[in-house]
């Protein structure tokens, strides 16, 4: 049998391989959006072994293995880790067709350098043997992988309240000369707390003492006693001055879906009564302020020149009783439809715009019926200064596939310009995912030699071959403001 | 000219060739949903002429001679049988590209072997003589068609009022070996009574009184005197036994979209007010119980191991005129665009999942906008005990065609396990709809093959082909478990 | 290089070449839905520069200029002509993808004959050049492109109070032979006058009183004081009778979405009072009576055997800020999620075909989520007299590229009759968009001639080829009983 993945996996035609070794392959990695821990960068983390670095915290993962009858001890329970490794090698065969299959042959490829093999439950000790090696090694540290990838720069996503030590350090220590830079997603501050609010739509006694205990530990950040919603703005905005002065440049705010739908003020009289009522512990309060929060972020966000990220369309934490059991990010999240989308997300804009406070804005949907909606709507705020200032983002989580990024692809293709698209990010808590950039840009050569073959484009390798290398890497370079060392 | 279905229809790469040859072609048919009437199968029904078997009751036909301008005398009239097949036979090479086309060849090849023309009134005469022949042969009677096409077990669909009098006598048959099944259907129980309040939503006093007449029949099959909601769930309780006793596996519920969006209790309340004014015969009850319903339903499926199919998505009888002339399954009925599904059908399964009772499910979409989040919400729910508990149903209806097939096979591969899926049945009133098997068959080896030739897939035929005889076989009757003699 | 745009653009395989050059390229073009003024035809305009014929009132180059970064100075500003065309040249090569790449190369081809250049900044001064030389010819005034580009006739967008003085003129010159008929589009009086009113749905005193400023006009032009709807309905029939009277026999509606939900005597009750309140200049009155006016417009149609146009979906003016500069129709527009549109559109033509008033009708579409919902609710009225009375309309607006039209050409196809479509319209502002049919046909023939080659279509080049042949023109002409000379 022929290697599965091999240098021109993806690349099902000669204009394809050309555009993708000659101007994709070798573009070093911007990932302006992910979850890494920075202490694990920080202290250059050496993991143990390859379900440390692979299966723990991999929600997709253990997504599949439920589905294929896997028991939850082998998943997130007691079970050895080599245990859990010889389950998921179980699964992997039964993954065919899920991007599953193709995102873990490619991590098998890079960092680790195994081609030869699929991973199945006969592969599966010889696998964790050679992996578990290379780990001993200082190439596979935390570090080690990401100057392995080629890695120039990525952006952490991290919370107002943090102390932003980590970064501190990172940026201290000349030895590294990859930049890590902060992202300010203040989600626990916009929403009551518990993610069990997300799902159900009502507001526990709980879940309002775990907001106000956020609130409490945002206000000591900002050195600030938030009482009223004023106090609360104001001490987001002294951590936002904090983390722009640590090299923030993005905000980035994960919600089910907008609401907003009335003018600013209308809405700031609402929240600052059910603030009140929600700072003095009273249940029964419904009203979530988030809309109003993310536009008062996003005024701030303008006035810096940052980028402002919105993820809309998850609905979370479904399974009540596996998130009692696991708490939230445990793979019981899906898609949601949103309602009014178009509506709300124009007055939304249009309120920020004739404030001339709309920042960069990069919205992620997660519903692809909602694409076109989307994209067309974003197109109605491009200024004619910022090129390229509404952005389309790439394909996220459940769409982070081939089949979602060629859609997002065509989508931004017929509705706006993927010339001036930022391209791709791993939104990822793993080291191991820097070959989802490597996904994309196959994905996007394929896409594009394609289209070369069939005259849909013409057979100019200068432009095209130009655009690759933007969207790739000088777009973000040059959209977010980047100084790359 | 070349004949148009041949032994390689559909496969269009060698791949596809060897997957469909090998492991799908000879593989025998589980047909775990239809509507085939058990009274034809009990008295091996022969028929009189083409237009008896494959144009009476066929609404799908009828649409597309309505959309050509063919008059109603000749679809539902007192036209002649001749006149109709002729009529018929005029409007095929207008449905070109349309599913119709391929499934009327498909037909026409399998059983009656006829490939060497299409259908059009130039052929209309020699394929009604040439097929009318066959129907007199003891080949194409009922069970003679069921045991050409490799059938082993079919599940028909059935009103828990019914005595399930023929299936009992198909049972007892020792001469037929094709298992016949009943399935729990109580549509009529769920909704009122007349499929008008589907499509306008409101009761009328006729609707409340056909629905009335039903419960009364309910109740007599149960030997209970429905009064309250409580009695209305007895009754099905005890036609939900009397249909497992006779090897009933699976129930069915036919709905337009949920409403279910509160705890079982406030519905329960709600339920027994209305119900009672329902029996009543009061007018203005805009109450339906449906969801609660299904609600009880489900915990009974759950506690007899049997697996619970909801048909979501169909707005129906939506032309009054053509319905008050044809009454129901006349082709006016279409896709409807559901509202809050995510949040409701959360709710629905996680309340279920709560209470241990959430049975092996399939979900059928009709609606291709909501095929994500319905494939990414059963997601939440798979339990890592049944493989494959929660599926999502294959392409239903309007969506039983290649593009409608294909998009549930991606979408189902992306966001959940392809290799655990149950695979196809025929949904079919039609002894001729079995080479919609073959159909999907072909579509899904094609799928697989172009994948294996580009790449996307290993180059490993025992890894993939054992996939396919999974999905065509060996998983419907492992997940139903199903004794297959 | 070879060539771009040649002959066989777009055509991917020998059948598709056969299929558009034996049966589509030399087919006359019949354009029944476009907004080109007709006061320029009867005055066969000539064009000063390309700037003026190409990209004045294009607000699909202006947006895209706009998301690449160009100042509104190059837009819609005040620099010169040449500047602008510039500006445009340097955004080509950053629209590849996007159908206006394909758009400016086929129509430099045709009419131009400019095909061994794509424009760009090196380009540009070269064509700027040979096109403004061919603009100075006979054969570039507006007459005569029409001429050159075999079209037959056209229908143009009017509103009611239109004198049709320039229709009138047009056919009073026997010197031109291109018929040139009006379209009656009455969205000023179905809808508050400003378009804001569309986009925040609140009504403004100024909004109130711009409707009732044409209102008046159009009591004028009907010879009617409009104080009472019976009055607005009165003056709509007798414009609707002066329009048939020139040649009008297709009527067109815009409009976001549906909301009729409730039988027409309880709406004329409500629009009653709400017209009353409008007329006497009432603030806040939220009522909007489009859907009524819609309905009885759709009578006045069927009773006349006219074809109802509805294109539904837009939201249009998001951007306040630019609206308030540059007014409507500019680049500000997108697509709408439409909600109970099943529902509504079901009841709208449900009541329609129960007073036997429902027009031949065809329905635009804008969100492609919502495709499958429309293209089966309209097969629900096909009513067996009129071949293809319900039609789903091409690919519109941002839909009509490649990806759109293959979209709804596959839906039409899987939920309709491909065989009954009435075919392509350029909806255009420019005498340059001819090619847009051109385009149509190249992706038709694309489409058809694979599935030819791969099987799925017979290979019988007379059943298909006709097909294609009745969908560039035959059925047009045929559906809305068109008398070409």
């Amino acid at each position: 049998m022929s290697r599965f993945i091999h240098e021109n996996f993806l690349l099902q035609n000669p204009s394809a391989i050309r555009l993708y070794h000659e101007y994709a392959a070798e573009t070093p990695i911007i990932d302006y959006h992910c979850h890494l821990p920075p202490r694990e960068i920080a202290e250059d983390r050496r993991f143990e072994n390859l379900t440390q670095i692979w299966l723990v915290g991999d929600h997709y993962k253990w997504r599949a293995m439920r589905a294929a009858g896997v028991d939850e001890k082998y998943i997130t329970g007691d079970a050895s880790d080599w245990e859990k490794f010889a389950a998921w090698a179980s699964v992997v065969p039964k993954t065919l067709r899920n991007p599953l299959y193709h995102w873990t042959h490619l991590e098998l490829n890079r960092p680790f350098g195994i081609n030869d093999r699929l991973l199945n439950p006969d592969t599966a000790k010889s696998i964790w043997d050679e992996c578990n090696a290379k780990l001993r090694e200082p190439e596979f540290s935390a570090r080690g992988i990401m100057r392995q990838m080629n890695v120039k720069l990525v952006c952490t996503t991290d919370d107002p309240a943090d102390s932003l030590e980590w970064h501190k350090k990172i940026a201290a220590d000349q030895s590294f000369d990859i930049q890590v830079l902060p992202t300010f997603r203040p989600d626990k501050a916009t929403q009551f707390g518990s993610p069990l609010e997300n799902t159900n739509d009502y507001v526990t006694e709980t879940t309002i003492s775990a907001y106000n205990k956020y609130i409490d530990k945002l206000g000591d950040a900002a050195g600030i006693e938030i009482k009223t919603f004023d106090d609360l703005l104001e001490a987001l905005k002294k951590r936002h001055d904090y983390f722009h002065e640590h090299g923030c440049r993005l905000s980035d705010h994960g919600f089910r879906g907008f609401h907003y739908d009335a003018d600013d003020a209308i809405f700031h009289g609402k929240v600052n009564d059910h603030f009140f009522q929600v700072r003095n512990g009273e249940e029964n309060t419904r009203y979530s302020p988030d809309d109003v929060i993310i536009y008062r972020c996003a005024k701030l966000d303008a006035e810096k020149n940052w980028t402002m990220q919105l993820h809309i369309g998850a609905i979370r934490n479904n399974n009540t009783r596996m998130y009692e059991k696991l708490g939230a990010d445990a793979g019981f999240d899906s898609i949601y439809d949103n309602r009014y989308v178009a509506d709300y997300l124009s007055s939304f804009l249009d309120h920020l715009d004739r404030e001339n406070k709309l920042p960069k804005t990069i919205v992620y949907n997660l519903n692809p019926s909602e694409n076109e909606i989307l994209a067309s709507m974003i197109g109605n705020f491009q200024d004619g200064k910022t090129p390229g200032k509404m952005q389309f983002g790439s394909a996220w989580w459940f769409l982070d596939q081939k089949d979602g990024m060629e859609k997002q692809l065509n989508c931004l293709s017929n509705l706006g310009l993927l010339s001036q698209f930022v391209g791709m990010l791993t939104d990822s808590r793993s080291f191991l995912s820097y070959t989802r950039h490597e996904y994309f840009r196959r994905i996007l050569c394929n896409l594009l030699g394609a289209e070369i073959e069939s005259g849909l484009l013409p057979n100019d390798f200068e432009m095209t071959g130009g655009m690759v290398r933007d969207i790739c890497y000088n777009n973000a370079k040059q959209y977010f403001g980047f100084k790359i060392k």
